[in-house]
């Protein structure tokens, strides 16, 4: 479909492709010159970057306590602000979140122990949070994430606290009553799942192929739409999709991405069991960070053996006195007693400032365990 | 170890950590507004390049026509050559790479099908020399990828060529011979192997622990340095590097970053039996690009059924008069006859321009078998 022509003048016949070689020419000496600018305004942050450094040091103060979560989540919400494309938000935010991961890795890169072994979410959740600047340490358990980052091997760790196969999660804040490390930050990588074919509806479907996990994530969605139908483990969702678009009457779970790449129609949009598929995970770190503007916080609580019926309701009053949002609770058992439980509470805003700083001074003197496990910006994108 | 202090007066007595506010407040003013300026520079080649695409596109040509793999060699190497520091290299290049991903993926992103599964060394060499804003697809077996960018499934692949372990570089070549499809980039992943562990020297080891691949890629250094001396597989180079850290005698077989993660000492470097310890991918695509510059261009011939001894010699000789650097020579069985071979060379330069133009006109004529796999831009970092 050849659009209106441009009047440029075509001079040079003997070019294979008929492409307005001056026209590209002078569109590629403008990206030139862009690039040049933004090169010299790349090394110019690193220098301001090196300078913050160098008046820490004369601090006494380690090159891992460069990293500012608070202050990064600052710089992409403004970038998100700023933004007026054509660049999308997520593109500019990821950019970004590389500038900031060169910048700081100029003296010593960051070393993030992750639950390994490579390739896996986890592992995902390190580089979307920190760039590709870091060093991501893989670790065989959980535990060994926070061993290493108490030890000081680790600047950081990332854990899972939430996701759809549930494993881990336990696992995770188990480790929280043990361990005196700090949550800094959150990640969340979402997933949704779709039904995928080539076919138009559900009638034509003989059999469903996924990954494992994903087909378990759906489990309830197939039971109750395709009953009967026959259920294939496939050693991914691309490879699921791939077969879907070469074999008739098979039908995938997967994400939008492989119905775009695998030219499949979308059956059936968000098939996950949980509406809240999304698998979060906690940085831990040594040390509490300041307010970003937008936070979360992670309580750890216990009203002790007291088990009658209101003490949770009586423990939250103050965070409703003071119109506080809780964004989710957890109970666990304490390991102390038999029936003694403890909370694990997440709620908006920071610990050191109003009216959060009110509410946990009126829930502490309630509570016979009280811990804020972190304050930390909610996740950006 | 506090450096000299600042005369900032001190006015914020409160604030726990002792850092000079206004200093700080400062340099981040300063980076918000370097931050600015690159957000807008960044949107800025963003319209340009959506301009270029939308020029191509009036000519017929589709999205994926907009990658173009000369001209982003020839980007990054201008920014290597521009480059003043104090982001180092390997920094620049890495972000060019990634603002040149975000600003192609504005139509929609190039899907790229590679040798999986995920987490794969393959997945690194697509992630590096495309940038993240690429569909990475995973495929089971080389063959498909193949058959994945004949079809026009994706847009390109990147296939392993050479490696240290060998298994999969045959079957690439192999591919080559009943494909039609060009070579169209190279993506270098180097690896080096060190001795590293708490002592000092080689007496004190009683037992070497690294990957399966790793102590296979030293073997005859160890037969040779620590003969008897047991040898361990571990699931990671981190995870031996670990028990070289916390196991008296036991050193690792690592990389340099492992040295400086688990804080060990350099026992014995580059240790690997091949010098050229490095993984090397090619770029598959459906069509030939022009020159950047600095290009390599491989051959597929064969000489046909004469065997007489000096059939390659021949074959070679207007390649060695035209001066044309071989920088790999391979021989395969050619499948149609008995002691039939095909041979796949490297050379410097493209196939479209002097002096190597005129050297496969001559060789053409001399061989029973000649293509041309692809003119490609030398590996960029």
């Amino acid at each position: 479909m050849p659009g209106p022509k441009k009047k440029t003048a075509k001079t040079k016949r003997a070019q294979p492709k008929a492409t307005p070689a001056a026209d590209i020419q002078s569109f590629r000496e403008r990206i030139d010159g862009i690039d040049t600018q933004i090169h010299q305004l790349l090394n110019e942050r690193a220098r301001v970057a090196k300078q913050v450094g160098a008046s820490k040091v004369a601090q006494g103060l380690h090159t891992a306590d460069f990293y500012r979560p608070e202050r990064e989540a600052q710089v992409l919400r403004k970038a998100i602000e700023r933004n007026e494309g054509p660049l999308r938000n997520e593109e500019i935010v990821r950019l970004f979140r590389e500038i900031m991961s060169a910048c700081l890795a100029q003296e010593e890169p960051l070393k993030v122990a992750f639950l390994g072994p490579e390739g896996t979410f986890s592992q995902q959740a390190v580089l979307k949070h920190f760039g590709h600047s870091v060093r991501a340490l893989p670790m065989g358990e959980i535990r060994e994430v926070f061993e290493e980052v108490q030890a000081g091997h680790a600047d950081f760790g990332v854990v899972p606290v939430e996701n759809s196969t549930e494993g881990t999660v336990n696992h995770t804040l188990d480790m929280f009553l043990m361990s005196p490390l700090k949550i800094c930050g959150e990640v969340e990588l979402r997933i949704h799942q779709h039904l995928l074919g080539k076919m138009s509806g559900l009638p034509a479907i003989s059999r469903v192929c996924s990954h494992q996990q994903s087909l378990a994530q759906c489990r309830q969605w197939l039971d109750e739409h395709l009953p009967g139908v026959e259920r294939i483990a496939a050693s991914s969702n691309a490879e699921a999709a791939r077969r879907a678009r070469d074999e008739d009457g098979t039908a995938a779970i997967a994400g939008q991405t492989a119905a775009e790449v695998y030219g499949l129609n979308l059956i059936a949009h968000d098939i996950e069991d949980r509406p809240d598929n999304t698998t979060r995970f906690l940085v831990i770190g040594r040390k509490p960070f300041d307010a970003s503007g937008n936070d979360k916080t992670t309580l750890l609580f216990s009203a002790g053996d007291t088990q009658s019926p209101g003490t949770l309701h009586r423990l939250l009053t103050p965070l409703a006195q003071n119109n506080i949002s809780m964004t989710r609770i957890e109970s666990r058992p304490s390991r102390k007693h038999k029936w003694d439980y403890v909370f694990f509470i997440d709620v908006q805003g920071h610990a050191s400032e109003s009216p959060l700083k009110e509410a946990l001074e009126a829930l502490k003197k309630q509570a016979s365990l009280f811990r804020v496990l972190g304050s930390y910006p909610c996740a950006v994108l």
